[in-house]
């Protein structure tokens, strides 16, 4: 098997292919090809968090495995750890092992990007970003590939975060401003990527015709926005079961004040079988919860393009 | 972290390396000091499984990725395909991949030897096998080493499979009979190791004061005994939550018979925490499922070794 370690992963893997593979992926979901597997996720105690995201696609096999280790930033080491191990679907033989720390960004981001590009009004021209962390660096980046945004807008509870954001802003050329969450009403897309314990984005901060991408709510517990704004807007995701259960989703669905079925998966917009937005009114509203296949996907990538040009370290287990 | 390839493995755990891993696992579950994470098990068409078994150990966190691949046999190599990764459990940093192959014949023949060794009889002279597969020796040859049998009598569906079971016991120095499953009653430890569908030994094939480890079971729909013969023993098992769903108790459990509140954890016996058999005429049954902890276990010795003797390949990921 092949060892991809994470400081190869950079080269190999760009923002444009984890993008086209993630979009594969939540196509192949649709149209039945692919699956995710139950997704494990333990807490460990301290705060530590562990475990495992997986499934099967045309081609690859295989689980990302990992966590969150919030003792790390005190070692020198990032606090989100993880490796993906892809094998043979057809033998069951390890193909290989691949760093999964910036994999994991590139996933995330991309998929908000996809939300963007196929559910935000071609219009858009301000984005919002609420959460100024690591993944909104990788956020902004994606989101700006797919709309010509003319100024970005942002809030993070702790603002003192937000000008290594704004860094990120000035290298795409964008005016950059830390606001208000009230502010966020100027946006056209909005994307929400914390680890918040409690709805912070509400109703009035929310203009109609916006598009919200949800990218930290993956666990039981968390919560990013409003549950009204859920159930008013036309929800998309990439896994229904995730998000009604780990998802932005699973508070309106607990409350009854959204359905399960009222869901649409992002794939079925890519495949062309949901029209996406019917309206340039509507609030839509991605729910990104994260599955395994994004993993695979664009670990596949990492795997072809060492493959190609010779990197990585081949190792007999 | 340290790549430990399947053709180290044999050198580097013993037999007696996996009975005191796993009785060591099986008493740290029993005491709370270890936890057994959800299992993943998904059926991928064309009869192949692949999933995981994880957790939690002081010392080690870890899963067991991998499954079963018919087709592997017509192509040279073996049906079961396994890794085990163990991560650092504070940082989750990966610390080994480990072959795992070897590893679950080891624990798993470990594990029914546990059972044999703390539930058995000690006058215990005959045993009788039922099944005829790879992992049958392996069960053979670990029963012989925790009580002084005096022959062995054994029974498959496919009798022609028997003659290579026969080879191991002479190996051990002791006499071997094929036996229709009716002759199963003369022996006093039994152990079952098949992937049958159904039941295969009823209770008149089972005399008063036999221990059974019933160790084919691992998901649902497979069944080696008559679920009256379960319901009749006193049962004990590697985890009960397991035990009820994907072992052998699953058939009792689900007809009424038998109640998960009477099945007891092996560890508890290990512990002191039950005293195990309670009369010579009881039957006792071990439903061995297989844990993720047994898993871990075993690959840390593996670890452990290879670190002393400087050997595996160590990367970076």
């Amino acid at each position: 098997m092949l060892i991809i370690p994470e400081s190869l992963i950079a080269d190999l893997v760009t923002p444009e292919d984890a993008h086209a593979a993630v979009e594969a992926a939540f196509a192949a979901m649709a149209e039945g090809e692919a699956r995710n597997f139950p997704v494990v996720r333990e807490a460990l105690g301290e705060g530590r968090q562990y475990g495992f995201k997986s499934g099967i696609m045309p081609g690859a096999l295989g689980v990302k495995s990992g966590g969150y280790f919030p003792g790390n930033a005190a070692r020198g080491m990032i606090n989100h750890q993880s490796v993906v191990i892809l094998f043979d679907p057809e033998t069951g033989v390890p193909r290989a092992m691949v760093g999964g720390n910036l994999l994991t960004a590139l996933r995330t981001a991309a998929a908000s990007a996809i939300s963007i590009d196929r559910l935000a009004r071609p219009e858009a021209r301000v984005l919002g970003i609420v959460g100024a962390g690591h993944q909104a660096q990788f956020q902004l980046r994606a989101a700006a590939r797919v709309r010509r945004f003319e100024r970005v807008i942002a809030w993070n509870l702790h603002p003192e975060m937000l000008p290594r954001l704004g860094a990120v802003a000035a290298e795409l050329g964008l005016p950059f401003e830390a606001v208000p969450l009230e502010r966020m009403v100027e946006a056209d897309a909005i994307i929400t990527i914390t680890s918040a314990p409690a709805a912070s984005l509400m109703a009035p901060h929310v203009a109609p015709g916006t598009h919200l991408a949800c990218m930290g709510t993956d666990t039981k517990g968390k919560q990013e926005v409003d549950p009204a704004l859920v159930a008013s807007a036309r929800v998309f995701t990439d896994e229904v079961a995730q998000s009604i259960t780990i998802g932005e989703a699973q508070h309106a669905v607990a409350a009854g004040s959204l359905r399960a079925e009222a869901i649409t998966p992002l794939g079925e917009v890519l495949t062309g079988a949901h029209p996406g937005r019917r309206s340039p009114d509507e609030i839509t509203l991605f729910d990104g919860t994260g599955v395994g296949l994004q993993d695979l996907a664009v670990a596949g990538i990492a795997l072809r393009r060492a493959e190609e040009r010779g990197l990585g370290i081949e190792v007999l287990v």
